[in-house]
């Protein structure tokens, strides 16, 4: 539906101007794209080129003339050029001067210059106003019209005005401007569009660790295991059987390391008596990426699902079950119905469904769509009060699922522990440590320290604010 | 991503003012908190506090003056204190003349005090321009930058330019304002953030109260009967077998009340022959919370779908189909295939399984982002005709999964109906209701109704406009 | 929560007028609903009516005044009436001139007048500015404040500052304005509410007709060719086996026909040498709709899930796995566990169940709100990246579902092919072509030529741009 209203900003068509001239210095890809754009939403488009005569390619009814003559008509000048070109604007300074000078170029790397392309702009010619935006567009998106990621326009610049124009042109081309603060924003706004997910690279170096190695761990004592003592091949196990134990403990570790950094920091907060001293920087950066974590673990969550529901189809589940009933009849017995058993297993697979349930209701809220409609209460609400009550199940379901297995020494192979035992150390941990800290005296405390109370309020200063960013 | 954003926002390092000075009275934590991101956005910032010299903790740069002083400063003041500390400001009335007081106070309770604390302090200083905002903003939030949820600032107030003042600050912080008209609506922005889902709350009553009751119902029927007439021992059946019994069971009646309220709506406005008059309070509340209760049956539904693809995989039905093997085997009769049961198992199973797939395109139509996108007709059509077909189906399923259940006495236990002819009640009325009323005539009267027509005009008096709010 | 506080904006009690006085033309349904409204956001609203004594059933403090009166009054007009009765404006041109007019009209089909209502306006009263707005909301829906979907008014109109006032309007009442341009975008804009789901529509005819197909081809080669060889009837398999076979057919189709239109685009563009000449139209438009053909492939995918994850709890399958058992006894003869199988269908078990997890990812980047928070290499990257994994992975599944089957002679009939060969067709070849435009040489070459590079420059002309969508 967006793509398709998107879409439908005709070519402008009446005599007189509804919007103003706008420049734009350079007849690459972007620059003709924007052009071709702005100019169907009814702005009148000067392109100022080093060799006027020679732009072929650029929309009809666009004028081409020198940079110069261009500049002039325009008090909006957006410079589709590299940055390395920069240089030859030194000698258009005196007609620069005053105009508002749209930075829209992007690097090749993050970082790979030291100041920003707009700040470096902005001290060339320090007479114009820089403003930093359309770096976040796609050329080819905004011809095409697919423009389903990067509707967004970051925006940033010193001048509260130049903003504003720049934003009303963003607004008119059916965008949605963002504005970033002043140009020292530029840097970011710069690397953004060169970022891969960047939040989700730890989760994802943690997820694929850890999968790794509990997938060779549960090889040596599942297939390697076999095959060493029994001279068995069980090694199509590697297909369904063995994922299907690392999927789970992977999904439970990642849960548990999701609440582990908030109880670190309580405690933190806790040992200091105040809130006001900067976390070190590993546990602000698992902070701030415990949404990814847990989005990863949800995932793990329900590849495990899928992979348990598929069992009884499979080939070897078939086979083995024919086969034990086909025993039992051979040897005429019949194993007796174990009420227990049928405690424990039905137990813990509601346990882990109704984990699951909440798990994927954590994931739903976590969409921005839904996050932004509920209030900081509610969305706490689910996200720690519901988070942890999927911990809990999901940690019971594997107790359970566990019982009493660990009692039994000839499950051990090479004296290593189970597999299913390695998923429970963190959970159990972060369970224990958050039954302490809600009992009502500590709990007392640590809401006091988060309302601002401290201990010491001496020995907390102001340079703690310094960075502008303060321990949480 | 967006966190990483809206993060970025860097100290602000120019020398010039780049944005106007704003005056903060009150140092407490969300003072601190807000003043700080200020002055990263570039503001100058003044506290005004009670004792400055003994103010400490403040951000680096800030000024701290006595109130008056500090009021003097700026235009607009934010003032985050208590509100039973307001009293003092009495004695500041000359310095506040024609400021813009941002009320950012919250309260501990929903509708604590008879006014609004912005209405109050309204009264208290009337030659100043109140505005009410950022109520809605955790103070955490804002500093730690994980804004989620409540990136929404709520603004009301009476002056049109005040409120613009806010709202610029509001953006330049990278928060979203939203306008919500005058000063009478502060009593709803001041409860919006002590909400716990409101909407949510009548369809969790209702979902909790069926599920209560109808568990206690299986339980006796099942666990119990047997007990008591065999003596057999089948509580671990209340692990799973029993809720797979409740889920569809809640989940069809809660869809079937999602459908009933607008039934009733269409029979009422048939019989007074007129759209213009209220609908009784009970009937508004129940079709504003739909969403909600078709939202809660789809985790029911989410959860019986769970419930039944893990049968095969329990021990109990393993040990029942091994056992009833072994039984055939040893009697030497083999059990003949039956072409009508496997159509009719197949049947109902293809029902549900259908039926849960609009389910879920229910929901996902329901997602914010996605509702926003679709146009007026397409939200109806999904909500309204995929809904009805959603309620078919799931009523299909389970008609046929009960077949001819009900004519064999013997599955009567205590001569109390099965639990599943309790799910078909409500559903089956809604179906019937809704067929008599997309009769060709009777549908053309309530188009008519709808789109004003009204069978006796002189009734309907302007008066049911009073309310601001009219039958719907 | 968010139809809560939409609901919130209170009758407008104060005495000043906040706002500016609007005048409504009609009382009908849909400017009684608007007026109230407007009155309940603090506006005072004027209606103009044929017969001012007449009128009933407005909102208490409205004035009901002669069109004439009505339109002196304001300057604003909001034209709540038929286009047909547009006429009768033409009288009052003289009160109209410099006035702003509203055209809130929608018709009853899509292009049912050649030139849009507005624009039909703009050229009865030249004088005055029309703007095209508030024709997306319902009139229910702003009663009854349940605005789920339509929070959107889309607005257009030639001159910028009538807009404006416009656009402030629609904030105030809590929407959200969206400016499409010129007047010359009326007419979609009055075409957008009429639309039922326009983009999905070729999908869905391919989708079904599909669907038919390929469920009578396997009817005909499954049930029909069983009864006609072997005379015994099947037709249960109608319910169950046979979608569950339709199904992962005509997604994996589907998933190939999603890639396909981005290669042919590549090969054309290399067979041009430019990108800078149009797209033959079903091009586009298949290119335009590939977002909806995912989803549609995905709805299919959970269907197969769903379908395959049941098996094991269907009567037949259960009969079947029983009796295989007994005859095993009977004949006394135990089938040995084949490693080769196990793995084979381990392995294409996994591999679908992988292939699944990645179609949800996409399905969920695919979302509004999540796809606006990613930037655009991101969302290539997982549009592009994981579509194609997902597509090699249910390709592989389904090749390793197939394994050797096509060798056995005994399996075909009639000397048709398989049925899961049919689905194998496309997605192969879109495999093929894809890894050879993937070799470096083909790459840089398409790369070059979506950077803007050309092989005959000369060929490439201006009017390529002409209609304001160029080749992508
Ligand atoms: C599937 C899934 C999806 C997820 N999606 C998200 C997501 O979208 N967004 C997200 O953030 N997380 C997400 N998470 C991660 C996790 O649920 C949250 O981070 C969760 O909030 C952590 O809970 P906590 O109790 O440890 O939080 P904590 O950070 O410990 O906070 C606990 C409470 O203390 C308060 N608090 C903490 N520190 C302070 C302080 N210094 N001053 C004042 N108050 C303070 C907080 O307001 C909060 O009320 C997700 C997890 C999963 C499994
Ligand atoms: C999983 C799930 C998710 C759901 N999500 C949502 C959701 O996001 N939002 C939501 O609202 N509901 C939601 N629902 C509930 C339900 O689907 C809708 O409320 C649905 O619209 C009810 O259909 P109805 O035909 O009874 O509506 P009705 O309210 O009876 O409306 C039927 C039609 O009549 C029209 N109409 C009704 N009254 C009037 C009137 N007085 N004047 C003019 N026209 C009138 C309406 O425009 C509509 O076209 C959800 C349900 C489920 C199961
Ligand atoms: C479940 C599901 C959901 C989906 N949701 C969406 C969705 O929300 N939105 C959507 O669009 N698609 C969606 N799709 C469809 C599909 O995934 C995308 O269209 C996908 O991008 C197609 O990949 P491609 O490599 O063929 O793209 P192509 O169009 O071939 O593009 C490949 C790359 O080339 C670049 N490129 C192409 N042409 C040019 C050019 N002329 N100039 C410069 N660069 C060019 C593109 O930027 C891109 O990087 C969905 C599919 C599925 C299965």
């Amino acid at each position: 539906m967006e793509t398709d209203l998107s879409n439908m900003i005709p070519l402008y068509a009446g005599s007189s101007q509804k919007y103003d001239t706008v420049c734009i210095f350079g007849t690459g890809d972007f620059g003709r794209s924007l052009g071709c754009k702005m100019m169907q939403c009814g702005y009148s488009v000067v392109f100022g080129s080093r060799n006027p005569q020679a732009s072929s390619l650029l929309p009809k009814g666009a004028e081409v003339l020198s940079h110069r003559e261009a500049a002039q008509k325009a008090s909006i000048i957006i410079l589709a050029i590299h940055r390395d070109h920069y240089e030859f604007l030194t000698g258009l300074t005196d007609v620069l001067e005053g105009k508002v000078l749209v930075d829209v170029s992007n690097n090749l790397k993050i970082n790979q210059y030291p100041e920003s392309n707009a700040e470096f702009l902005a001290e060339l010619i320090p007479k114009a106003e820089v403003v930093k935006a359309f770096n976040t567009v796609s050329a080819w998106a905004l011809q095409s019209g697919t423009l389903d990621a990067s509707r967004q326009v970051f925006i940033c610049g010193n001048d509260h005005k130049s903003k504003e124009m720049v934003v009303d042109i963003v607004r008119a081309l059916g965008l949605t401007p963002l504005d970033q603060g002043t140009l020292l924003a530029s840097k970011e706004v710069e690397n953004y569009p060169l970022q891969l997910f960047p939040m989700w690279r730890l989760p994802m170096y943690i997820a694929t660790g850890l999968t790794v190695c509990i997938f060779l761990y549960c090889l040596l004592t599942d297939v390697i295991y076999t095959y060493v003592s029994d001279g068995r091949d069980i090694s199509f196990r590697i297909a369904i059987s063995i994922p299907n134990k690392v999927f789970p403990i992977v999904s439970l570790i990642l849960l548990g390391l999701v609440y582990l950094p908030g109880l670190i920091a309580s405690i933190l907060q806790l040992y200091r008596g105040t809130k006001y001293s900067r976390f070190p920087n590993w546990l602000d950066h698992w902070m701030l990426c415990r949404k990814q974590l847990g989005l990863v673990a949800l995932a793990f969550a329900f590849l495990h699902v899928l992979y348990t529901l598929i069992i009884p189809t499979r080939y070897y589940v078939r086979w083995h079950r024919g086969n034990s009933i086909i025993n039992q009849i051979k040897k005429n017995e019949t194993s007796p119905f174990e009420t227990k058993s049928a405690w424990r297993t039905d137990s813990y697979m509601a346990l882990g469904m109704l984990g699951f349930l909440f798990y994927v209701i954590l994931g739903i809220t976590s969409l921005p769509s839904v996050s932004n409609v509920v209030n900081w209460r509610e969305f706490r609400f689910v996200q720690s009060k519901l988070g942890y009550l999927t911990l809990l199940l999901c940690t019971g379901h594997t107790l359970i699922f566990g019982w009493n297995k660990f009692l039994d020494v000839s499950r051990y192979r090479w004296y290593l522990p189970l597999p299913y035992m390695l998923s429970l150390v963190i959970p159990c941990i972060v369970l224990v440590i958050k039954f302490v800290l809600i009992m009502p005296c500590v709990d007392k405390t640590i809401t006091q320290i988060r309302q601002g109370w401290e201990r010491n309020p001496k020995s907390a200063k102001q340079s703690t604010f310094k960075n502008g960013k303060i321990a949480v």
